[in-house]
């Protein structure tokens, strides 16, 4: 090779034969560097679907050929899921048959005074349908079939039992108490805790004899604006869950001022004696009414969760999702006049929430029928519109899985009445306002939706089943075998549990399950159940398997596990 | 540049710098050209399935990052099919479904008097499980249950229904005789068609009082081998349809000798009047079977099937594919002694076909219970062994579809009684003997296997259906609407009608259909139909709805239709 080429000239020539190499390849641009990664040699192909549709594929050029097919297409038209994923130092791409999550997977036997299936991950009051937990029940307002909000019995016994079954898995809370009204007596200006702008606002420490406790009395004017009255400093950075006793004795309110990541920055929550479900300024105050009650309470509210739903607020059926952290929970105040106690923050107060799910089902409860009646009309696809007041067996039977638990915990007679009177709807039909149903003169159901005809919806005739266990074991373990009431639950679980057996097939559709039977009862295309009521099938079968070990559950367990990973059914 | 650098240095240099640059890129290989077509730059990406196995996929270098997978992978993890295929100037990959076949779309409305669904392309002596023709009933023997084969009535009936439907769409034949005995007296040593090199070999023509028509006489030496004797030149190269009239008088054979196109180039089937059904000597020989009948006969042969199934005869149960094709019929040769008339070769001769189905099934009837017995034990997975000698609802529907047609056109009133008697199982329960079953109390149903318990195959079913629908629409058209046969036959017609409408949605899988309901009656699996029985149930359905016009069926038929493009039903 001639010596004379200088280096810029060898560069230049090197230039020139890459860029010409470039285009007979039609390499993606003249600037791309080399790359060292496998590039495999492949060409355009059209790839014709169905004889229907074109798609444009990938041929290798390698002796095999292969066809390669879009990712996009494959999602799209097979319903399959997938993303990149980058770990132990590279990317790769997960392909999922299904977005299912966890199937519940017991550690130890189930039992009626135990978690709830996977219900310790539940977070019912973050569901967009959840329009605020109320704050004068403490439990959720559902806007699921109707804008207002209204009390939908099976999301608020799935609320008391998401945190039954967190207070069982989860360890113990953190807390600080703010004021006990303990120790010393602490008058407003002798405390530095307490402070306030205004001079007739009092506080004092007193006892109270109805509770057996010292308290704290406060009282402010009338006049004086909501947030302004008697300030407790909290200044609380870990824990936001507000818990105290309050008697009211007039009109007031108890505000939370909190400090947020948000631009806003600052929001206070004000707790009011009135029947407000929930209300947003729109810049930093949010409302909940909290009922004209003048008799001492146990409140918990989780801050966080106000906060999110009062921010959220829209006019919408679905409340908004917010991205929001709070920093730090500042102080409460004060305003009317009352007595507070015990004011505390704690990372969790499952058990209080777990009551009052349990203390709305009991109060809540029909005296009539037994039944929680939910009071929205419900449609169906295919069916005559529900009118409003019907009984669902799966709200039945949620309801007795917690009121068998709120007996264990609190052991109060009433919930064992509750119970006892939740069986009579499982007694009448559908048409006698009942949830009990017979498939083709053969099998007993009791009915999630009490359409006419019949709909048969698995999953929650699995609940139901699951809340007539529960309450079997219950008088089994606390009051034995004796009574009318345990002939009637034990007789009323056989019978569903023979038509489980014999039914599961029917939901069996060779790669996914099916919801409900309306196909059949209807004539129309199967209403084949999304991955999380496939999943929520799964879960059930494993626990009724666990307390029956009937094999036809373990059975149908396994091969619809294998659904979720594309193992189907095979064609003959 | 430098002038001084020589074309031969500048070359060089250029490759320096190509091999540097493949090196970087890895590309496929230092010898491979530069390519002008299309190249998408990819790379290699690992994916993920189900968190269980690892496919190599292919990432696009563009901005989109698409992921694409290798259609090896998604052919076997969702049972899809694919091919390259090449037309208007360029390849492209053909995606599908299924590998569905026709499905029925008639021109016209369907009648009994007309073509059987799809049966018109069906080519049942083709099938592998048909160990051949029959010499002495010129119907199937079926090998499918049983190795030695045997008489198997749905595929009599089917193989009759498709000669029939062929006789209806196709064209008629075109054919060549060769020998009909008219004319002048033919002596064998004045004609030049018929010859022998045995000079002992009789050939006359003469007068046949039972038939009314002049007829060929033939007598052979009994000492002579088989395959010699008195010869007829045929020559043919275009019709393979061998037909006669024949009447045999002593034990003798006819043979014919074809030149093909495979290495042996020369067979030779011989027809021998005894019971073998048939043989190969694994040289050039096959033999059948005409049976020892000493009355005059119409035979037709289709010399490719039957030369077919003598080269692909094995020991196994199916009967192995042969190719190969048939250059010329040479001639046929007469040995023994009897009389033969009408030789003709013709491209088809389907109502002798369909004649001979059709006294199959009237001649094997079982006079006592109606039914055409099966004589083969019957396994279904799941299921008892059904013993030999059960009568299916489809043997009894597709019998009377073909004895139906036979009365149309042969007007023979044996026929009508064959039909009557054949209604009779499906007034007996499985139990009893016959083909009756009932889904939970409610609905009335015909088994194609009287399996215990019920299977509710639906095929079979909708068989037995439009075999009822038949002979209802015989009576109807031929005999008015009084008699009890008549009405029987409309009653259960009309009860089958109410369960299939009520049942089709429990054989609705969503994405596919299940060939019956043992899943349901056994707690198992769904029994996926294969995609060449969905068609079946989509042409059943065609029918069904075009005689009944009953809207769930069409409803049924167009969701289903779907499936074989993927359509699946939607989920909640």
């Amino acid at each position: 090779m001639d010596k004379n080429l200088s280096k810029d000239q060898l560069n230049q020539l090197k230039q020139q034969w890459l860029n010409e190499l470039k285009k007979s390849q039609a390499l993606s641009g003249p600037d791309e560097p080399p790359r060292n990664d496998l590039k495999p040699s492949v060409s355009a192909i059209e790839c014709l679907i169905n004889d229907e549709e074109t798609v444009q594929c990938l041929k290798s050029s390698d002796s095999n050929a292969q066809i390669y097919m879009p990712f996009d297409f494959i999602q799209n038209y097979f319903d399959v899921y997938g993303k990149m994923k980058h770990y132990d130092g590279y990317d790769r791409f997960e392909f999922q048959q299904s977005n299912a999550k966890v199937v519940y997977d017991p550690k130890s036997p189930y039992t009626y005074t135990g978690v709830f299936m996977t219900f310790d991950s539940y977070n019912v009051e973050a569901r967009e349908r959840v329009k605020c937990i109320s704050g004068i029940t403490g439990v959720p307002l559902s806007t699921q079939w109707h804008i207002e909000g209204y009390y939908y019995g099976i999301q608020i016994a799935q609320f008391g039992m998401s945190h039954y079954s967190k207070h069982m898995t989860q360890k113990p809370p953190t807390k600080q108490v703010y004021e006990n009204a303990e120790g010393s007596v602490q008058v407003l200006k002798q405390n530095s805790r307490w402070s306030s702008s205004n001079k007739y606002c009092l506080v004092e420490n007193e006892e109270d004899k109805e509770r057996n406790s010292r308290v704290i009395k406060f009282s402010t004017p009338d006049s004086i604006p909501l947030g302004s009255g008697a300030s407790l400093v909290l200044g609380n950075t870990m824990e936001f869950i507000l818990s105290f006793d309050l008697k009211m004795v007039a009109n007031g309110s108890l505000s939370v001022v909190l400090e947020t990541n948000d631009k806003m920055k600052q929001y206070t929550i004000h707790y009011i004696t009135n029947s407000l479900v929930i209300d947003y300024d729109l810049k930093s105050n949010i409302y909940y009414g909290i009922g004209p009650s003048r008799t001492w309470r146990h409140m918990a509210r989780d801050l966080l969760t106000d906060l999110k739903k009062g921010i959220g607020l829209t006019t919408k059926k679905q409340a908004k999702k917010v991205r929001i952290a709070i920093q730090k929970v500042s102080r409460l105040i004060v305003r009317g006049r009352g007595y507070i106690d015990n004011v505390t923050l704690s990372t969790s107060e499952h058990l209080t929430q777990f009551f009052d799910a349990s203390q709305w089902m009991y109060l809540n409860q029909d005296k009539k029928t037994g039944g929680w009646k939910n009071d929205v009309e419900r449609r169906l696809e295919g069916y005559p519109p529900i009118p409003a007041g019907w009984i669902s067996a799966m709200g039945q039977g949620q309801g007795m899985s917690v009121l068998s638990r709120a007996y264990h915990v609190f052991h109060d007679p009433k919930y064992i009445v509750a119970l006892s009177h939740a069986l009579q709807p499982f007694t009448k039909s559908s048409e006698q306002g009942g949830v009990r149903a017979t498939f083709l003169k053969t099998y007993t159901w009791y009915e999630e939706y009490p359409t006419k005809p019949s709909s048969f919806v698995l999953n929650g005739f699995m609940y139901s089943l699951i809340g007539l266990y529960d309450f079997k074991s219950l008088l089994e373990h606390e009051f034995g075998f004796g009574s009318t009431t345990y002939k009637l639950v034990k007789q009323l679980y056989h019978d569903g549990m023979t038509s489980l057996k014999a039914m599961l097939p029917l939901y069996d559709g060779g790669s996914r399950t099916f919801y409900d039977l309306r196909h059949f009862i209807l004539g129309m295309p199967p209403n084949v159940a999304r991955w999380d009521y496939h999943t929520t099938h799964l879960s059930q079968l494993v626990l009724l398997y666990s307390v029956s070990n009937e094999p036809v559950l373990k059975k149908y367990f396994d091969n619809w596990s294998g659904y979720l990973r594309g193992k189907v059914a095979k064609h003959n």
